[in-house]
């Protein structure tokens, strides 16, 4: 209700001879807490929610509604993700309000829009919402029950953006294929975007992307949180990139989803297994596995100068990392909010301006200004300037260490791949 | 440990003079309960844990060890799905028992091998097990908090079984597209197996079975649960099966994901996008919309003699009402599982044995001899071969309405699809 209807509404009562009680149940209460109810039709299920699934509601004025009916329970909170990523929804928890009719209810923001990570928190136990879908990111239980958790996901649709949303331009396929690398003896699962037309033609060859998740997250995060082929297929019918692929693996050494015999015990370290053995050995299974099977099996430019490798967070690490060491293998190289910390860049990058400068055609830095790590990402592009080392920088304004970032990542990075060496 | 060997035991110790107290701790206690201690090593977490996940384990004699952590609930279950699938755990509910550490525990089984869908219940409220994966069924919550869940699955793998796994053979892959269909204006998700060496050639062109999921789950079904990709793979390998395509789409006419701008009530009727409106809507979208897209965009034969549709459950009636419906599109339908009493037969199937005797090359019909309308399946079967309509029929010996009984059907079915018109 607006506040002129609601005024009107005020006016016509006190003609009418209505009791202040009466008004103030109507017209004052309704305003003073969380709980004020939108418009009903200002406020609709998120993209993320299961069919039909009623709640969590979006409002036009990015509040969001969230319900979970649990009429025995004693507490309930809203959790949003305490990991690494997703804090757009707020930090801490808040505290969920048990109605007469069994559910528990509460209405926060406004968020920031974007994509966020959620849980509810019943009687001290954090559950997915059955109204929302899952997606693979950690609860961050130090207790550990598993390193990565499918717990619950929310799009919160950014007014007037609409560059990773599907349209009616040609589409291209993301392909879901298992391989088995040989430095580990596992099946692997990977997935491939190709572009439209990608099956037109036996001769056409493709420069790739290599293209990582984040350390808590998994191969499916670019594909579904991310939303990769709708920005790649928008960008291609806007002609803003050359026609590629696009490969997401999965970017832990020892986690192959197929691994089942192992006998860890039930409290472990949380981080084990993002531990340095791991991403060496993610590292060789990348370059003596992923890329030639890739190269074998679909039709790529196999050379440095049409290979790039990005990924975002902890995946921008790796992104520095492979790509820096196997300069003979990549020319361009993408850190989506990649922390600092973990390029080691005090004995590396900032000293070898020269040979960056001239083996690299791209090294490409980003960040969102929200995030924690801003001003240490922000630091390192100053020292990479201030050594000489060429390098693009992009910023986006407001936002934090999620998708919102990363997408506009992608989106402002792929333009700048492989056009250089095909012109 | 094996009756005889205990027995032999038993002998052995009683010949060593073990006090009698001693023999039944080793040999009596341990039959005694359900939270008898498996070896160790007999016991793995689940191929469908999330990375590094311990519990919930499988042991070699098919019992499962689940564990929560919840120190502050007052009760925690463990609860088999309660829907149309997913029965081989057992039915009702499991009482779970909190240890000082404040980590809820039952060991249960010996269980049907294959998969099943579960949750864990915390104080009323149904919840994902943190240790599993989640995969896509209805929870079949009453208040409706959506129609399908995002709830946690187990895989328990069966001995000596290995047909839907993936093996060292050429392997196709599953792509994952977007399209509009102009029925409903929405854009809707479909997966699409293409076989190994389909993009080695411009001109090869395929038969295609369309392939329907079961009436609480969605198009990742077949994918995921299903290992639709690892089964094709297998048959194909070992020359069981004509290469072919295949089309998994989402079975409701008004559910598509990216549907966002519903305002449904908070609490509404189940089955609402169950009803008939829905399969009918869902019907139009296969005919009108996704066939033609397939036969535009794939390398496809596109007649009837090179086109097969069906599905599991739900998805079994749909394939026959779909089929039969539409002869001049489909001369190939099967029915994994399909309720008879969705087929209406008395009306049609029965009355027709001369049209479809001539106009069907396969009518398929499959079940499991464990699952709750196997006497109906079994009764249709009968009518079937009483009125001479033609048609195969197979039972998956003591297979619930489960997985274990979809991916035999689909090993069963596909070899006998396209062969004839090929030869």
């Amino acid at each position: 209700m607006e506040l002129k209807a609601i005024l009107g509404c005020l006016q016509r009562m006190k003609r009418a001879g209505a009791p202040a009680l009466l008004l103030f149940v109507i017209v004052v209460a309704p305003l003073a807490g969380a709980a004020w109810a939108q418009n009903a039709n200002d406020c609709h299920p998120s993209p993320t929610n299961m069919p039909n699934a009623g709640y969590p509601r979006v409002c036009s004025d990015y509040r969001v509604m969230f319900k979970l009916e649990a009429p025995e329970a004693h507490q309930v909170l809203l959790q949003p993700n305490q990991g690494a990523t997703g804090n757009g929804l707020g930090k801490g928890h808040f505290d969920m309000v048990k109605g007469p009719d069994g559910i528990w209810s509460v209405t926060i923001g406004p968020v920031v829009p974007g994509f966020h990570y959620y849980n509810f928190v019943v009687d001290g136990v954090p559950v997915n919402d059955p109204g929302s879908d899952a997606f693979t990111v950690s609860l961050g239980l130090d207790t550990t029950r598993g390193l990565l958790h499918a717990t619950s996901g929310l799009e919160v649709p950014e007014k007037g953006v609409d560059f990773y949303l599907p349209k009616d331009v040609p589409h291209g396929v993301v392909q879901e294929l298992w391989y088995r690398a040989k430095t580990t003896g596992e099946f692997r699962r990977v997935f491939v975007y190709t572009p439209p037309g990608y099956d037109k033609s036996l001769t056409t060859r493709y420069p790739v992307l290599y293209l990582q998740h984040g350390g808590s997250q998994d191969e499916t995060g670019w594909v579904r949180e991310g939303h990769v082929s709708s920005i790649m297929d928008n960008l291609l019918a806007d002609k803003k990139i050359v026609p590629m692929l696009v490969v997401m693996e999965r970017g832990y050494g020892t986690m192959a989803q197929t691994s089942a015999q192992q006998t860890v015990p039930y409290k472990q370290d949380l981080y084990t297994a993002f531990d340095v053995k791991s991403q060496d050995l993610f590292a060789q299974i990348l370059i003596k596995d992923l890329i030639p099977m890739i190269d074998a099996r679909y039709r790529t430019i196999p050379n440095r100068e049409n290979r790039a490798i990005a990924g975002l967070s902890r995946g921008g690490a790796q992104a520095m990392h492979i790509g820096l060491s196997n300069l003979d293998s990549f020319s361009f190289i993408g850190s989506f909010s990649g922390p600092p910390v973990a390029f080691n860049y005090d004995n590396g990058i900032l000293t070898h301006a020269d040979l960056l400068n001239s083996k690299l055609k791209l090294l490409w830095i980003g960040d969102g200004t929200a995030e924690p790590m801003y001003n240490d990402i922000l630091k390192f592009h100053q020292a990479l300037e201030k050594n000489g080392v060429k390098h693009s920088y992009y910023e986006v304004p407001g936002t934090a260490h999620e998708w919102a970032s990363w997408r506009r990542h992608l989106y402002d990075f792929a333009p700048r791949l492989f056009a250089m060496s095909k012109k």
